[in-house]
Order: C-alpha cells, then sequence, then structure tokens
C-alpha cells in the first residue's frame, strides 16, 4: 500500500538527503511541499492522508477537521507538543515522531559548552594565534568531584549521567520517577528542591509538558548555588526566564542555553545582555551521527507504517 | 631539622601563593630567589643545601658541582628531565617531584580541545552574538562509538581512557606495560602501529624519555587516518616535527596541541601556518584543583624531607 498525497508542512528540502526525499517520494503517489505559513495549507490538506512535519508545526483540532482523508501524521521531530494527538486518534490518524535520534549529540554539547566556559578554551586559541603563549592569567576548574545534577533521566539526562561519571563528578538526579540502574552506578537520586542548592552543574533535562513548565521557577533560580553552571539544551520553556534574569544580574551564575526556534525574540533580547549567560544557535542536536539517524527513524516510520507496523506511533 | 639556605631557581613570585612560600620560608633560615638566566645562580649555589627549580631548569653536573652543600633538589614540575637524578644520588642528593597533580587537569583539556573542535564552539556563540541564531552550516560529529586511541596509559592517560568510556567511545591504548585493570572495563591493548591507522581521536601521553622521543615518526605520522584528531598534551618532542608538517599539508587530519616552554620558535612557526594545528597556550594543566595540589605536593615534599621521611623522591 502507498499512500495518495503526502503534504509536507514545514521540512526544509536541506533537512532531508535527496536518498530519503526518494524514499519518501517512493511512498506516495503525489507529494507537496509547503512551508509553514503558506496559505494553500488548507486546500492541500483536503485530499492528503498523509501528513508530514517540521518541527514546531501545529496540527490541531482545526488542521485533522481539514483533512477528513487524513491517515498518518508524521513529525520530524522528538517532541510532538504541537499535535493533538488524542483527536488524531479518535480519527484514526496514527501520529509518529523521532525520538532518541539526537541523545548522544545533545548529551555530549552539553560537556562541550561546560568545558569551552570552564576551561577558557576560546580566549587560550586565540592568544596562541596572536603569539601569546603565556599561560599568565588563566584559571579553570574542573569537573571531576564537582556535583553534577540532572534534572530529568530520561535518554539524554542518562547519557549526560554517563559522561559525567566517567569525569568522575558527584552525579545526582532527579526525576519522576526512580532509575534504580543509574542508581546501581553511582547516581544519586535527590529531590529537586534538595538537589538544586548544591550543584556546581546543573544540567536539564526534561521533556516539555505541563508539569514541567516553568519548572525552574523563581524560589528555585533562586536557590542556586553560588558559582554555578546551569546549562539548558531542553526547551526554556521549563524555566522562569523573568526570575532567571533577576538572578543573572546578580552576576554569581553561569546559564548557558542552546536557543531554540520557540523562544521569543523578547525573551531572548532579555537574557542575551548578560555576560554571564552564554547563547548558542540550536546545534546541540547537530551531528552527522543525528542527521542520519533522524531521517532513518522519520522515514523508516513511514515505510513502517504502510506495512502495517507502525514504529514509534505516540498516540 | 631545617634547611641553612634555599636557593629558588626559574620560580615565579606568583608560581605559588603566599601561605606556601610562608611555608617554604618557615623550612630554611634563608631563602634567595633567583631568575633562570640569573648571573648569580653559580655563586649562591656554594653555600645553598636545598634547591628549588621551576619547570625546566637544568640541574646537569656543572650546577650539582658548583652546590656542594647540597641536600635536596625539588622540582616544581612533574618532569625533571633536566636533572641529573643519578649523579645526585650518587652524591646523597635528594631529588623530589610532583607528580599527578595535574591528571584530571590536562585528561579534562584533552575532551575540552576535542568537543570545542567538533561542535564549532566557538563559530556557535560568535553567530548567536551576533543575533543569528540559525543552525544552518553547522555540522560535527560524536565521540560516541568512534575509536579512541591513547598511547600511553599512566596516570594522565588512564584518566582520559576512563571520560572517552563514559562517552561510549571504543577506546585502545598502547603502553609498555598492558594494564589489565583498565582492560576489565573495556580498554582494548593494542599494539601502536596497528592502534594508529584506526583511531578517529588519537590523544598522546608519554612521559618525555629517550624512547618514546620522535614516537610519533614519519611513518606513523603517514599511517594517521583521514580525518582522525591528535591531541598532544605532552611534550613535542614526542613529534617528528617536519613529518607532522608534511602530513599537514595534506589537510586531512587536524592536530591540537597546548604549547609547552621546551617548543622551539621555529617549530611553532612551522606548525602554526595551517588552519588543521590547533595550538594553545600551556593551559592544559591550569586549574585551581590543579594549582593546589601542585603547592601542597611541592611544599609537602619539603617539609616531608626535613622530617626524615621523603614523600616522591625519583633517585
Amino acid at each position: 500500500m502507498n499512500f495518495k498525497k503526502i503534504l509536507t508542512i514545514g521540512i526544509d528540502k536541506s533537512a532531508l538527503d535527496s536518498a530519503y526525499w526518494q524514499r519518501i517520494e517512493a511512498s506516495a503517489e503525489k507529494i507537496i511541499n509547503l512551508a509553514k505559513n503558506s496559505s494553500e495549507i488548507k486546500d492541500e490538506l483536503a485530499d492528503a492522508d498523509c501528513l508530514l512535519t517540521g518541527f514546531g508545526v501545529i496540527v490541531d483540532k482545526e488542521v485533522i477537521d481539514s483533512a477528513p482523508n487524513l491517515k498518518y501524521v508524521g513529525v520530524l521531530a522528538t517532541a510532538y507538543g504541537k499535535v493533538d494527538i488524542a483527536y488524531a486518534k479518535g480519527k484514526g490518524i496514527s501520529v509518529c515522531n523521532i525520538p532518541g535520534y539526537a541523545t548522544g549529540a545533545v548529551a555530549e554539547f552539553v560537556f562541550a559548552v561546560i568545558l569551552d566556559h570552564i576551561r577558557d578554551i576560546e580566549r587560550g586559541r586565540k592568544q596562541a594565534k596572536e603569539g601569546n603563549y603565556s599561560e599568565a592569567g588563566f584559571s579553570a576548574i574542573e569537573i571531576k568531584n564537582k556535583v553534577f545534577g540532572i534534572l530529568g533521566l530520561g535518554r539524554i539526562g542518562s547519557r549526560v549521567a554517563e559522561i559525567a561519571l566517567g569525569f568522575g563528578a558527584d552525579v545526582c538526579y532527579w526525576n519522576i520517577e526512580r532509575i534504580k540502574e543509574f542508581e546501581a552506578k553511582g547516581v544519586k537520586y535527590e529531590n529537586a528542591d534538595s538537589l538544586i542548592p548544591k550543584c556546581d552543574f546543573l544540567s536539564l533535562h526534561f521533556a516539555q509538558v505541563k508539569d514541567t513548565e516553568n519548572f525552574l521557577n523563581e524560589e528555585r533560580i533562586m536557590k542556586i548555588k553560588k558559582g554555578a553552571i546551569v546549562i539548558n539544551t531542553a526547551p526554556m520553556e521549563l524555566v522562569d526566564i523573568d526570575a532567571l534574569e533577576k538572578r543573572l544580574e546578580k552576576g554569581d551564575i553561569t546559564f548557558i542555553l542552546d536557543h531554540s526556534d520557540e523562544m521569543s525574540q523578547e525573551d531572548i533580547k532579555k537574557l542575551s545582555k548578560f555576560k554571564n549567560c552564554i547563547i548558542y544557535p540550536p546545534i546541540a542536536y547537530v551531528t552527522r551521527e543525528a542527521r542520519i539517524g533522524k531521517q532513518e527513524i522519520f522515514v523508516g516510520n513511514i515505510e513502517n507504517f504502510l506495512k502495517g507496523s507502525p514504529t514509534n506511533q505516540v498516540n
């Protein structure tokens, strides 16, 4: 079985290698690609039986109702919060995401940005390029023996824990469910509110759901240890931006994030004025391995659905 | 017992915190501090019973013969290759070094420079600072599942192995002696010549002795895998610089080093012209923890010698 018509919304041509586009094209009689804000979306949905969406594309009741033939929604992202999966399920529509493809990429990025910061890597290289090979004025700290806290011990949080253990950090976590397998490896469970004040490094790895939005609220942000480095490669919706602003003003913590499209210009502006807030483009998940994994899972999901054995269905 | 006269050569006032200088001063009736190239060295050696030297200060037969009362040489470094320890021993002089103080600092630096390079950290931050939050054009690789080779599994090499295991790399090593304890953890022993061609990352951790000088000779340098990243935080005497130059010209490997004072200006010039050779000031060992450890061991050695139970004696 093949799809009659695949509609893609908000998926850049460059987001997938041509071999994967070919496999997608081979799954349908017809394929239409539209930008996120195209005015033709509603019309094209009318006879689409497969909808493929880029990160953050809204698939709500209205969109679903516009596509009476829809059988499959494929999200080119791990997060599918913008898709009304329950409503889709009621209409017999399978929604599939691509989990785990960027686990290693994001976890390793956490250490890349920590080490860059604590070892003053950029300054070192710049100075050497100018012919100055003096170590005078450099100081740094080590990860070993520091308290490394992880909020959310899912796929990425778990990888971060493994790497932090390799560094010899004192690794602690809080997660909704306790994960005994990691505790056996020496990762200590601790209540979030008692964990936050003792961390030298604190890395956020919650998925964005109602319970985790604003998890780092004013009370918790004010409790962060002086001198701590907080890394957020998860959505900034987990953090109360105004409270963070207040804390950053004190100059006694460093906050590192990789900016996602979902952050408002206003919030970015608020944070980017602080020297102790280090902002990256959304490159945490960008590795060759993640790109291949992402495409493999995304296209594999489509093919498996057509074969009658869907993979990574979330509803 | 105390020393009559301590002579220090090539130790910057700033190399030790005042608390440690005070402990050194408390160990002698008199203390004289000279620069590495001072013309007064010979005169001051005449009645010194304790000589403390900075990194790379030559203590050969001539120096030792100029100090007939000398009982103790304390080297403010791990490397003591410039000290004729056998000749000193023959004269009843104890030579003590400060091993291991920078183990964690150097091992973590290896990952700092690798991750900075493979994740394009500097460009990311710079671009974000300019208000451009696009991930377009970024690519990166992960450490996980890559072959991570370690030449020399001493203190630092072993720490590097532990961290690389945490990252999920395929960790291999060559060392004069096999170290079963690490093999039990999954670090594979392999002959250097078969190891070098398969490494995606190759980190050098030999001490500089006759057998390791020019260890990375032309034959071995030419065998390094295309695309590999080689990191040398050990002395550059381990590497045939002319052969490295030839290989760097091909543009198919990246070589990262932290420059030590021992490298000639000419060699630095040869290497700094290559984009694929990344040079840092000698900051691998510079951390707060290493600085404290270094001073503790250095001053502890002096005090322990005076108490009759010398520590870290190398001859």
